[in-house]
């Protein structure tokens, strides 16, 4: 009953969700528990072991949409919470590939830490730097301040926590390609949607200079982009617009030379979209004169050249180019992956949580964001606690209204049955109880109930921990959120976001070509 | 004669100075002259010269306020104009103080060199590169592109020159001071002015973090400004309001730990200017908790130390600080230094021009702005000429009209004469004319003559060849601007104009205390 208790506790000081369902996963599985969640005494409970002159404290680790979200809604009355990041600032990722082409001034998409906290009236502490070591052990983080060394004092310090939520989002993926590091452009931080920004200027200020070759100038205008997933060509079409539509004015000599191509190492870009959004970008890249390299997968960048291996012909290629931008995806942080040691979590590829954000093999951890998956129960797992719990007269049999009852908290806490009854078009409880030739059953036993939701399992994906996908707790499920502590504005969050506004884009545009000018973003907005 | 027959072929094209007073200096001594410019004639010469199919070439180098001045006005149907500068863009530099405290934001104070140039419809070439010579001897620019050498092609190229405009700007000045390029901030360019706000929100930051001594904060937020003039104050001043109003509410467990320092070798800031203004700054500076320290001169900047000598007692200090912005003043740059040597000018602090702004020493090369200073001819020199042009009936006298019509031009050939008139209060030519008794005359011979004008050339001081000095001449003949090809509209310039600019925010402050609020700014912006 840990969890239920510790929700409890969460939950003392909020009367208005003292009357609730709570769902929550014991190690060892699934309990469904209706509560009458006694407010006073839960607050009894808080005050007798953390008395108002100690307040317990929660360290935050990031200040992306994660970290930043869940700021705005702890309970400072009850923690002392303290956060720590390299940037002292939230960056609204999703416009970045904007700033590289000035669309949108890098100062526009940034909100300070500080501003954000001043908005809670009570005491937030952040502190700008880096958090190197999470020693669950000892309940300890070791961090250390990227600040100039100049400055006097040291750099590093470590903060205990009673509890730690893990926002630090993700960092480029070079899958250890040589040369990435040292010559390639990435489009994760605003400092590098302004690097690059500078750097597409360079290569036309250096390709317009006296006394160079064509080639030369040819090289220096080839805009290379490696990845062809939402951020890459997202920014290719910023790229092209950019060029075409206002460099190309500013630097008339040299318009004809400049290219811009996309190196993609599947057989086609988007290609974790719907076949016809992929063909779409496909095909209006091809109308646009940018180059779709399919099939081609990049070995090495040296300081002119990628190398690349084209895989139907296996042979090797040398690519001269004026800039890089490489976007091929995200990798675990090297301080997580050494928590996800430490946690028994050491072959896995990200950090798992359990549905409550919680990281799986330590207590008083959450992750959230890039940097975590949900690894979400099966329905199948917890079958027969949720059919005790659900068979309130204890006949042995459920019947329809038994079953419509606890219906919506079954889909609370496992989502993958609201997908499957939206997959099969199955608008009701009672839909489920059909038997095999389609008839209206009124009760089912336990091996009934399991041949109902045999196939909701199927309906599962790996969930990364961002806020597409919690976004259905949060709506239907308050207490969620606030178990969480954090996220409740259903806003976009990281890497996924991008795919939802990239394809909301494409939309548009297909919408646009089909002279159905109705199409709103404002939905995924 | 050469002045005046190259005036000729500049004026070729503007009919409407075609009847004008030209006033030339040939190396030999003054000359006024009297000109019916024939403008067909003026016309043929030229074309004989320089046939339509092939300008004469200006190459202009750098685009700040001089140069950018320049290509505002220069006649492009008349010349091929080339532009290489190691910015691409022009900054309007007196509000960089601004954008180190983020008032202003430094987009909104430049303009791309290329935005500018398109404005004019014929063609002016630019290039994105750093002169590294000047050979008067062949005419040729060497130069090269500062642009990451990871680009395709080489960075170095020449440029042969008709005409060549010197307008560089000036660098800091560090006196030779140990240490102060590896650690000191500068104020000069637009990059300096981010770098100085990222440093300043990182002292705070710094300042913050757990495990620092009370004096480790103290020092970590301890800006000192070396040199008190116009530019220092004004940061100093811009960094006082900036850390009271914003900062100090978004840190504020630090905010008695903050202390700004300026630090001055002379006796007062803001030296160079009218003592109640002097006074008035430190008195508001001693109001705001901003310290002045007088007399002291910097002998070192370490990593973590400032070390001066105070002068009064020989002592040497050390200072700890956070930051340090250096602002004691401008320099040459070395190209320049090189380039005076070739012209016979190395004994000389600063590129000298005569009046037409002609770089002395060589042909066909101007030089404006901070790089470069005019050395303005005394009227003692030209005395007997100026008096054999005025009287025209040589009658061995000058009467009051005869000198009545040549005052105005002499004022614009010697503006120490117009000095002198308004500083004597002497409204007009006859004031000048009078005896020592203060009897009016009616005649004077050249005796007389020389005697009345004996103490003009006390009006005489070096004058930086920026805008505020040349406004006058460009106001009262437009056949100078024209003849130089530049600056026709009188605002303000570099380092100069800050002068007004800080006199006249004192002003402000001086006018807004005794509660006159009627002070524009307008008129000096």
């Amino acid at each position: 009953m840990r969890g239920f208790t510790y929700l409890s506790k969460v939950l003392h000081s909020h009367s208005s969700y003292s009357k609730l369902l709570v769902l929550c996963s014991v190690s060892t599985g699934g309990l469904l528990v209706y509560a009458e969640s006694n407010v006073e005494s839960g607050k009894q409970v808080v005050e007798q072991n953390q008395p108002e002159s100690k307040k317990k404290r929660v360290v935050v680790l990031g200040t992306g949409w994660g970290g930043t979200s869940f700021l705005k809604d702890v309970d400072i009355s009850s923690y002392d919470v303290q956060v720590v990041s390299p940037r002292n600032y939230f960056a609204f990722t999703p416009l970045l590939p904007s700033v590289t082409c000035g669309t949108v001034e890098a100062r526009s998409i940034v909100e300070p830490v500080r501003n954000i906290i001043k908005k809670r009236s009570g005491e937030i502490q952040f502190w700008e730097a880096e958090c190197l070591k999470i020693d669950p052990e000892n309940r300890t983080v070791s961090c250390r301040s990227g600040i100039n060394d100049n400055l006097a004092g040291q750099n590093d310090f470590s903060l205990q926590y009673d509890y730690l939520v893990v926002a630090v989002g993700a960092q480029v993926n070079t899958f250890n390609t040589p040369g990435v590091m040292e010559h390639c452009h990435f489009l994760k931080e605003v400092e590098d949607a302004q690097r690059i920004r500078r750097t597409v200027i360079d290569c036309f200020e250096k390709s317009v200079i006296p006394g160079l070759s064509e080639e030369e100038r040819r090289t220096n205008l080839h805009f290379v982009i490696v990845g062809g997933g939402p951020t890459g060509v997202e920014f290719a079409a910023e790229l092209h617009d950019y060029v075409y539509e206002d460099l190309v004015k500013i630097y008339p000599s040299v318009k004809d030379f400049v290219k811009i191509t996309v190196i993609q190492s599947g057989d086609h870009i988007l290609n974790t979209f719907d076949e016809r959004i992929s063909s779409f970008a496909e095909q209006k890249f091809q109308r646009d004169g940018i180059e779709v390299s399919t099939g081609c997968r990049v070995t090495s960048v040296s300081d002119h050249f990628i190398n690349m291996k084209v895989k139907s012909t296996g042979k090797h290629v040398e690519v001269p180019y004026g800039m890089v931008v490489w976007s091929t995806g995200v990798g675990t942080r090297p301080f997580v992956k050494d928590f996800m040691e430490q946690v028994g979590q050491e072959k896995r590829r990200i950090l798992a949580t359990d549905e409550w954000l919680r990281v799986k093999g330590c207590s008083n951890v959450y992750a959230l964001g890039d940097c975590a998956s949900i690894d979400q129960r099966k329905v199948m797992e917890d079958i027969s606690a949720i059919f005790k719990a659900a068979d309130k007269d204890d006949s042995g049999t459920l019947s329809i209204e038994e079953f419509r009852d606890v219906l919506e908290d079954i889909i609370i806490r496992y989502p993958q049955v609201d997908l499957y009854l939206k997959n099969k078009h199955l608008l009701e409880a009672k839909d489920l109880f059909r038997d095999s030739e389609g008839n209206e059953r009124e009760e089912v036993d336990i091996e009934g109930f399991k041949l109902a939701l045999s196939h909701v399992d199927s309906q599962m994906k790996s969930l990364p921990a961002t806020a597409q996908v919690l976004l259905p707790l949060f709506v239907f499920h308050p207490c969620f959120s606030f178990h969480l502590c954090c996220l409740d504005s259903p806003k976009v969050l990281p890497h996924t976001c991008r795919f939802y506004i990239k394809t909301a884009l494409l939309f548009v545009d297909m919408f646009e070509e089909s002279e159905q000018h109705s199409f709103s973003l404002s939905i995924l907005l």
